[in-house]
């Protein structure tokens, strides 16, 4: 993908989303010993970064597409990010969620629009599920990271980031499904003056660093993190990405993640998702390597359950 | 006081204070069905608005009064306030506070180089120490909000406001000490084009609403409520501005203060403290004086316990 479909995808969704706001914190610059920008994607439209590449991926289809609706499988942020972004289109969006998902989650997807079709909670199940609103609604499936449209609209919150800070020498996001690492290694390439992509991972989910190492995708055995935004593993859209321009993930612990969670509370006084923090934490692990340097830090989303806090 | 006093203060203080952006939300926006702009003074230098005043009334100080150092006596933001902009300008800083006061109140204040002098937790062991430390140190005493280069530091947030959106019909405030409603009033009447400056307060210390309808200065027998920024009183310098060019205080409950607290949190995703929650919570509780107008907020800070949460 070059830097054109960046630049074009940046037009084609500005009139959808945020150009979010950069926070900086002369505290915990002095605790990390480098200079950091904290790209504040948690005050996105319905307040994670997914809402970029949801937008993207609609407005890329035709009009005979969008007549017949939009369908992913997602019980997370970009559940509720295609359905705003289908509503605020005109498309249908249909949404399929294991019936275990959270009633809370449930009703923030039906708040935004999307229509909500619940499954048993297997992979297989919601796959079927998917297929059969395909087939039946004629509806377009749009991965919730691995898909070009997707990787590009995610892209752009790296792209507005080094448009105010065009000298960052790292910028570092979570790792999760791989769209928003991808997208952003890309635009750090395309857009950056030798700036280098790191990703952070929590150490119970580490597929993505395993990946890297292998050289093919891999699956975790077990997801228990805080960081729920970071269970799904790379596709094979967006690991060739990786690969090739994605410097580095570290690996944090849960500890180091609520701890970072924290002092992003405590210090930007902005409320960030665990998922969030883990890029933070990851900088914090291995301060050395940033040291004195200009770090760029995507705080992917804001959306946290109040009543279940780790503090 | 007139324009001129604050627009020198605004220029005086400028490269020591941050102009804290404006956020809004549209999903606050439809729920109060009004438009709001909140102007985030949790992210001032420190969490507060406090610093505004602390910067201003200490840049006023002669080079003499400078080299003796300033005194207050707060347990709350005032005293990291004072601190932080005292070091700023190589100034000490005396703080008096209670010895019932927490531990992390102390070790904040100490880290933006403050010097904790503890005493009894009454107002006379209070007002007896900071005596003895102008006496022996010839120290200025500078009081958190009954203090005119106070009340015009923090006035300056408004005057921000007012500056992107000229044309608010209102702006509310919380009521504390007096300082920053008094210096919002003053920026609202000489900057705003007919904007009326309306003051949240909780029922459980309604000393300014009580004082507003008596037209003197009434003080709370108790003091039982989460906005723990709000427990003081009004004084001879800002109660006179108060009667003159505030509107109207409106007066809300601890769940009303809460849900709105909650409401900032989930929908702005930003750290407030309770005491800020209160602007909005008088808002939401009018609903009907505010229907479709243009209605500022002074969200006044961000530093809570984290680990005290109401949720």
């Amino acid at each position: 993908m070059d830097k054109q479909l960046l630049i074009d995808c940046h037009e084609r969704i500005k009139p959808f989303v945020h150009n979010t706001p950069v926070l900086t914190s002369s505290q915990i610059n002095t605790f990390v010993g480098a200079e950091l920008y904290f790209k504040c994607e948690n005050f996105q439209k319905m307040g994670a970064f997914k809402m970029r590449g949801a937008a993207n991926a609609i407005l890329q289809l035709s009009q005979a597409q969008k007549e017949n609706g939009v369908v992913t499988h997602s019980s997370g942020n970009f559940a509720q990010a295609l359905s705003l972004a289908a509503k605020n289109l005109g498309v249908k969006a249909y949404i399929v969620m294991p019936n275990s998902a959270p009633q809370v989650k449930k009703d923030a997807v039906r708040g935004y629009g999307g229509i909500v079709l619940e499954c048993e909670p297997t992979l297989e199940a919601r796959e079927r599920e998917s297929k059969r609103i395909q087939d039946e609604f004629g509806a377009t499936f749009i991965h919730p990271s691995n898909d070009d449209q997707v990787i590009l609209g995610q892209g752009t919150a790296c792209m507005e980031l080094l448009a105010f800070h065009p000298d960052l020498n790292y910028v570092v996001t979570p790792v999760g499904g791989g769209g928003l690492i991808a997208g952003t290694a890309l635009a750090a390439h395309y857009f950056g003056k030798d700036c280098k992509t790191i990703g952070g991972e929590p150490m119970e989910v580490d597929d993505a660093y395993r990946s890297m190492i292998s050289g093919k995708i891999e699956t975790n055995t077990s997801i228990n993190t805080i960081a729920d935004g970071l269970k799904t593993q790379l596709g094979d859209r967006n690991f060739p990405i990786i690969l090739k321009y994605v410097d580095e993930i570290i690996r944090v612990s849960e500890e180091e993640i609520v701890a970072a969670m924290r002092l992003i509370w405590e210090r930007l006084k902005i409320v960030c998702e665990p998922s969030s923090a883990v890029a933070l934490a990851a900088i914090i692990r291995d301060k050395e390597k940033f040291k004195n340097r200009k770090v760029g830090i995507i705080i992917s989303g804001g959306n946290v359950d109040l009543s279940r806090l780790p503090f």
